[in-house]
């Protein structure tokens, strides 16, 4: 028997590599947030992280503009690289405001809402390495969007106190922002896992 | 003659479902910003409904598994139920925002704006209703479009007005966010109405 | 030979006369913060410039339903006219910022982030009128993130400058706005950009 279309991995390949970065970048995040020195070194770090989650993204248009045959739909791996490069983009834009706003102290919820984007970002790890395994995916995805409805329920908590408590309208502005970013992130986990559904139901 | 491929209306029925609760979802949300009482209940009530429109999507992506041909594309289907259920999101959003922020009184044009909702969730009934009669599923779209950039206006008008009169800036931060949440719910819907247009443009 | 299928080129005019507008109305944008006069009158035309992207938006829609086959895929085009009118859309929101929120004067960086966004509609307007060139296309979308991430850098600095200095929080929020409206407008850019990639790649 002859395997006359040989299945290219290269997609998925870059795509773990991502997920990688992301996986890294989350948890850079994680610990800053929760050891909080050093700020200036390790936003840089994090900026070199999604600036090779980037270049990944673009060797994945530059692959699909080489590729006769994909694996799934050109438009598809396109978003699915568009939407992991996100979540990235918005973990460096919760490093980058840290030094930025020159916050003192992060609200108490930060280094939490980090630990639920590592969270979402290994189940994305795992998604991409099973592309072709319809239940595993959808498993992760289901999972990916319950760890965004927990990280809504911190951030919204932690934000009531901050309207009760906090009097400076400044630092209000910046401690909201910052959680928002965070909370951005989760957001963007589950487009992600969304355009892990639709690839697999185009599949199915 | 036989019916070879009998006409599945099941996703057409889950969708005129999440019509409806955004329909309860909203007027319960116009309800409570005009009679300004009752809020941890009326905001207990308004979570679930939002969360039964949660479960509805889901039913749509576990059918989508299950069924081999559907009326329309499949990954249509995923984006219209997505965008059905962002909608209610942002009307909760805007119901919790009242708790969390302890918002003493909304501001005038809330009620308005939420009313604004309601309306844009009937035609999203309509349109959902009737998917095979193109024109009168663009009419609806049309009209949800032209009742977004009614509330568009209100909303810039109201926010022009707080920044010209309010001087508690958390106060103004709160009614700022309130009124945008509501403004992008009815984004949501123009969002609803943009798949609703692909799905006919693809039936052409 | 007879040349059974003509080529309509009737979007891609519609698609240029939207780069168009987008063009005149991001540099009267300029212009207006940089000489920084005159405001309701020019920010009124540029309600009429915005206005007949609007239309021209709903032409596209109009011609779709009349046309039976189309240049490319019909929920392409109408990803793209929606994608141009949402980069013109920001743009006016920035505008109307200026005289809703009664800015006495824009942070340095407003008039140079318009001057990116100009930048970008040029670049818009280039790949809109090569549509069927591959690699032009790429090269016109490579730069419009290029100038994204541009725009990003300095509105990012002006940011924490702002928060640095600005000790009026209510002054603080309006330019924190204004900045986020324009930055908004160069991403809404990046998405049109990511729509023309996923056209040509569809072609490939």
């Amino acid at each position: 028997m002859f395997n006359l279309l040989p299945r290219d991995d290269a997609f998925e390949k870059i795509f773990a590599e991502m997920a990688g970065y992301l996986i890294e970048g989350s948890q850079l995040l994680e610990d800053t947030l929760r050891n909080y020195t050093d700020l200036e070194a390790r936003v840089r770090r994090l900026k070199e992280i999604e600036h090779k989650c980037d270049e990944a993204t673009h060797r994945v248009l530059v692959k699909l503009n080489q590729t006769f045959i994909t694996p799934f739909d050109r438009e598809d791996i396109h978003a699915l690289a568009s939407s992991l490069d996100d979540v990235l983009d918005y973990v460096y834009a919760a490093g980058e405001r840290l030094t930025t706003y020159n916050i003192d102290a992060p609200p108490p919820v930060a280094p939490d809402l980090a630990a639920i984007i590592v969270r979402q970002a290994k189940q994305l790890q795992s998604a991409v390495a099973r592309m072709n395994r319809h239940q595993d995916v959808l498993a992760c995805t289901v999972e990916i969007n319950r760890l965004e409805n927990e990280a809504d329920g911190l951030a919204r908590k932690q934000l009531g106190e901050l309207f009760r408590t906090e009097r400076d309208p400044i630092r209000l502005l910046k401690m909201k922002e910052l959680i928002e970013v965070l909370e951005t992130a989760t957001d963007k986990a589950e487009d992600a896992a969304n355009v892990l559904e639709t690839i697999v139901l185009k599949m199915a």
